[in-house]
């Protein structure tokens, strides 16, 4: 079987990762790449990820243009790491459906695209569909911490009455876009009247993970809601792609809550902030499960986001080629792992594209 | 769409447990029962349970042979909680299969029978796919603690280098079965006669546990051992099903290893002994997997073994009629969750037995 033939969409932090751990792998290739940033365009990927290309390989030019990277038949999987919204994939993910490729995203929303954005949805399935391929929204949160490791703990459980999670993470090894969705250097005035204006992120992913928890467990979700505040510094934090001065905002703490008919069946708690450590925060992931019997889980520190994600994007690879075509969401799939060894052995012949 | 119909098999703490589950739960129902012990056989179901029955249900009889409890056509998934290994269970699963119905069993074996029984799982896949149903092993451990969590976990990593698994659980839950295969009650030499006999089971499913991540991962293990000592109690230990005077074995301490290449890459540790209270120990389940990033998991207590097993068990019924003929494991098989509202909703009519 030939390699598994994979293109990058967006060299942000997140996609630069994402390539330099598929270059450490067996049995998958980067046959592709694109990105638009004028750092970038037009360069050798390898020379931008400054590692070495693979043995035998020469330069990969970095296109401003999908067309450039994408071509029918030759491409397995094409991962897109550019933005976090349903609306800015979109056009992306269709354009790599109709190419005949799977599409793989970190986009946020598209861990559970329902929930927010439900004709978007059904027609990126319906796409899919008729392209007998196969798109997938994947990370680290939403897509594990906080609602499918308390799925897959909740199996344990003859009777569930309520999901706590908690995070408390660092942002630090996000990138700009992520740096920017949550406020980080602002002033408390600049903060506020931001999120006054619907203008902040914050956490993207709190709609998509109760979506997707509701939908697995079997819960009609009947009121949902989130609250965001700011967390300021006191002390100086420089992360690669942020800093905040004291007084300045190094995080967003926020919070959701999803309701059954009146009861608090989801509550979830997230501070993120950049370099928490310099202000002496403990980090760590927390699931507690109240029914029968109760789950206390814990998890310290926190899985890394930023290499959490790029993990699990890598390690869907192969779930997302054997997946059958169309909208696909972490709870349809078999249960993700570390993908070790070639990649290839983890891949049904007949789902393979680049045959 | 019909109820869920399912015949339980095997009345034990288990098979008590699960047909008690199941009639608590929504969309779901029990059609049929078959246990041979004399104190169970051709009583009613409901009386030997101490539950009412279902509105509008008479007595259900336990029949002592399982013709009189499983009718072809008339049952969705047949649940097998008989015994532990997979000699014991192979003809009645071959029955299920091929009366036409999805055979789900807590063997522990079951749980990846490749890792005992190769020419007996191959056996199992050939008549379920013939007959066009599945058969599957779940429980709690093997099934979930010590194998599917830190898979599920691992899928975070970009790297991984080795898995640490330790379990402290009670064994107070199980049943007879369960306290014969630890020596629960036995004397020091006892245990040790037994041991050097083979005839002491202690923990079943190392090698299920080891052969599932090994499979998923992609790791050949090409060395696997195990060991076993007891652990004496210093004071009265009683639990339903089995007691231990002070000098007598209250449990077995197991530990593992696999190994691929003759590096260390599976490394379980499982004290289990029934009520470690009273010796003042502390249970909980706990994952480091070696990698990058490191994960460090811990859940205290331990997720109850007993409530465990009946909970994988019944949570996965939905996932064995929606899944594929033939034989199958937990990790070809959508993340298990919690099941809640009505059972039906988690079905695709299509792969509905009973119309």
């Amino acid at each position: 079987m030939k390699p598994l033939k994979v293109v990058v969409w967006g060299l942000g932090a997140m996609g630069s990762g994402i390539a330099r751990s598929i270059l450490a792998k067996k049995g998958v290739e980067i046959v592709g790449v694109c990105d638009t940033h004028p750092e970038r365009k037009g360069r050798d990927l390898y020379e931008v990820l400054r590692v070495p290309p693979p043995a035998g390989r020469g330069a990969l030019t970095i296109s401003g243009d999908i067309s450039g990277a994408l071509r029918p038949g030759e491409c397995d999987v094409c991962v897109v790491a550019t933005a976090s919204f349903v609306p800015q994939v979109f056009d992306q993910l269709v354009h790599v459906l109709n190419s005949g490729a799977n599409a793989l995203t970190i986009a946020e929303e598209m861990a559970f695209p329902r929930a927010g954005h439900p004709q978007l949805a059904d027609e990126l399935d319906r796409v899919a569909k008729a392209c007998g391929v196969t798109v997938l929204g994947t990370g680290i949160n939403p897509g594990l911490v906080m609602d499918l490791l308390a799925l897959c703990l909740s199996a344990a459980m003859t009777d569930l009455e309520s999901v706590h999670c908690r995070r408390v993470n660092s942002l630090s090894p996000f990138g700009r876009a992520v740096m920017e969705e949550q406020g980080i250097g602002l002033s408390p005035e600049e903060f506020n009247a931001k999120s006054a204006s619907g203008a902040m992120a914050g956490h993207v992913g709190f709609a998509e993970s109760v979506g997707l928890m509701a939908a697995a467990l079997g819960w009609p979700v009947t009121d949902f809601q989130q609250q965001m505040k700011p967390i300021l510094t006191e002390v100086e934090r420089v992360a690669p792609y942020g800093r905040a001065a004291p007084g300045q905002v190094a995080g967003v703490e926020m919070t959701a809550q999803g309701l059954c008919q009146g009861r608090l069946v989801f509550d979830l708690v997230h501070p993120q902030q950049i370099e928490p450590e310099a202000a002496g925060v403990k980090t760590g992931d927390y699931i507690i499960l109240r029914g029968t019997p109760e789950i206390h889980m814990r998890i310290e520190p926190e899985i890394n986001g930023g290499l959490g994600t790029i993990a699990m994007c890598v390690n869907c690879l192969p779930l997302i080629v054997n997946a059958p075509a169309g909208l696909k969401t972490m709870i349809d799939l078999p249960i993700p792992r570390a993908v070790m060894g070639d990649f290839r052995d983890h891949i049904e012949p007949d789902r393979k594209i680049v045959k």
